[in-house]
């Protein structure tokens, strides 16, 4: 038996897997990745935590999905503000240690690889993946391969602009995808409503253990402020997902992350503005689902690359 | 010599080419499209203006840009406003006509082709091709290949939302990109200024025979009014742009069509917006320009579908 070792690299910590021929998990870690000194730091203490975990199994290639902007063909990664590196050459770091075949990717990139490859029907070859969590991302299979653009940088759904006048991003710009769908976006609204005086079950809830679960499972309970605000998350989807699909023609769009959690919460006014679009071949072509809820996706994408 | 013909297929005429092995228009004619009572008798018109023009050449393989939503793979065109057709079967058709290969395209997809190979360098591969005229069309070619999605949908760049709240588009929306700087917009919207007292040179010219053309003679003269139409034009691209090249971080985005004859007018405040994108790795990637001024390039991109 081979395995491929797969790593889902954030800013704060490394999830490591040893991901079987048949993509599943055999066995897995996870290791910091916050206050090391420099990348080389952050790579030893990855390595090390995945040889005692690996122990005298045989690896078959290691794959990186690093949250931040990412040089594949290279395996440099050009910016991560999250990691806090900038021009890091993570392939040869990574080579050093295990002497086989590395790979480096954007971590949507990774998530919407380890997707399609675990959730798709095979009939499927052309798909958008978004990944909808803190911030939104998102990875674009064309033709049964991930497509990564001249620079690796495709699949930037998150900061699409969807209202010039729209709310404030990180990015620095105003009205990007991501201030209406992104978790912080949302809790802070629903903390801003609830000052101001939005009639909702949520205000009996500690106002710092606010999160997108409490928001969907108050709207499940048939709290009608919660609803209209996954309603809102599936209006600025499906703007958004319209667009895509004019472009880009897919056979499906998938939503992965802790926000599609709300699943029906988002999916059902997602659809119905898709409605209002008048061309209706693509629109009616694309299949729309959520994933399945699979919090390893990116370490077994990472290690498929 | 072997020859390809290659058809534009519009909905006052279609422009037909003998086109040489060298992408060269060997000789070419045009039929009038409007007034027949259905596709077939279209067809029989162009076939016939074809078989004059071409006498005892022999062609290898016809191709046919419609502007219109087309299933390439079938040879159908499901749907063109223009021509009022819809369900036409129209490569069988040709093929009765031509007894030879025949391929169906969108005729944006057709003159985004054109554009490829016959303007760009061969290490482009992943360009974006935007087609401005009285609609706004585009073409998407990934490795090297036309990008067609899964109904032959794709690149319909003209009826991505810039704003929801914007003007009122031909296709039903509000705030489509073509409502921005689609040339019947423009024009409606110079004369509509004009009479609500706006400042200008083009206020000596006949209502009626405002162009793009003639807006661009005014800007040139120095008509500050006239050239913040061009601005205008260009932020909004600019915008778009930004947002197509976040997801599909091409090597080259190509403007044609005829409001692309404004040149500069368009590229520099379009580059100015660009430069607001905070994500400088893909936008600083793509190169920007206006295809060289091609009226057949339609018709040999049909040719070398």
């Amino acid at each position: 038996m081979t395995y491929r070792l797969g790593i889902d690299l954030g800013g704060t910590s490394a999830k490591i897997g040893l991901v079987s021929e048949r993509a599943k998990i055999i066995t897995h870690t996870s290791v910091p990745t916050e206050g090391f000194p420099n990348a080389a730091n952050v790579v030893d203490r990855i390595a090390s935590g995945a040889f005692r975990m690996i122990g005298k199994k045989k690896i078959k290639s290691v794959g990186v999905g690093v949250a931040g902007d990412v040089d594949s063909k290279k395996g440099i990664v050009r910016v991560s503000p999250n990691l806090g590196w900038s021009q890091v050459r993570l392939g040869e770091l990574f080579k050093k240690k295990f002497k086989t075949n590395v790979i480096i990717e954007n971590d949507a990139n990774a998530a919407a690889w380890g997707i399609y490859k675990t959730q798709v029907p095979s009939t499927i070859k052309n798909l958008i993946v978004m990944t909808l969590g803190t911030g939104v991302g998102g990875g674009i299979i064309i033709d049964g391969k991930l497509f990564s653009g001249a620079t690796g940088s495709a699949g930037e759904v998150g900061h699409m602009v969807i209202d010039e006048k729209g709310p404030l991003c990180n990015c620095g710009q105003r009205g990007c995808l991501e201030t209406y769908v992104g978790a912080p976006h949302l809790i802070n609204r629903v903390k801003r409503d609830l000052v101001q005086g939005a009639s909702s079950s949520l205000k009996q809830i500690d106002q710092n253990e606010l999160t997108p679960k409490k928001i969907s499972e108050a709207a499940l309970r048939g709290d009608v402020y919660a609803q209209n605000i996954w309603k809102n998350v599936g209006y600025y989807l499906g703007l958004a997902v319209g667009d895509l699909i004019y472009l880009l023609n897919p056979q499906m769009v998938v939503f992965t992350g802790g926000i599609a959690q709300a699943k029906n919460l988002i999916l059902l006014p997602l659809k119905e503005k898709l409605t209002q679009r008048p061309f209706r071949t693509p629109i009616q072509a694309t299949k729309i689902k959520m994933a399945d809820h699979a919090p390893d996706v990116g370490v077994i994408g990472a290690s498929l690359l």
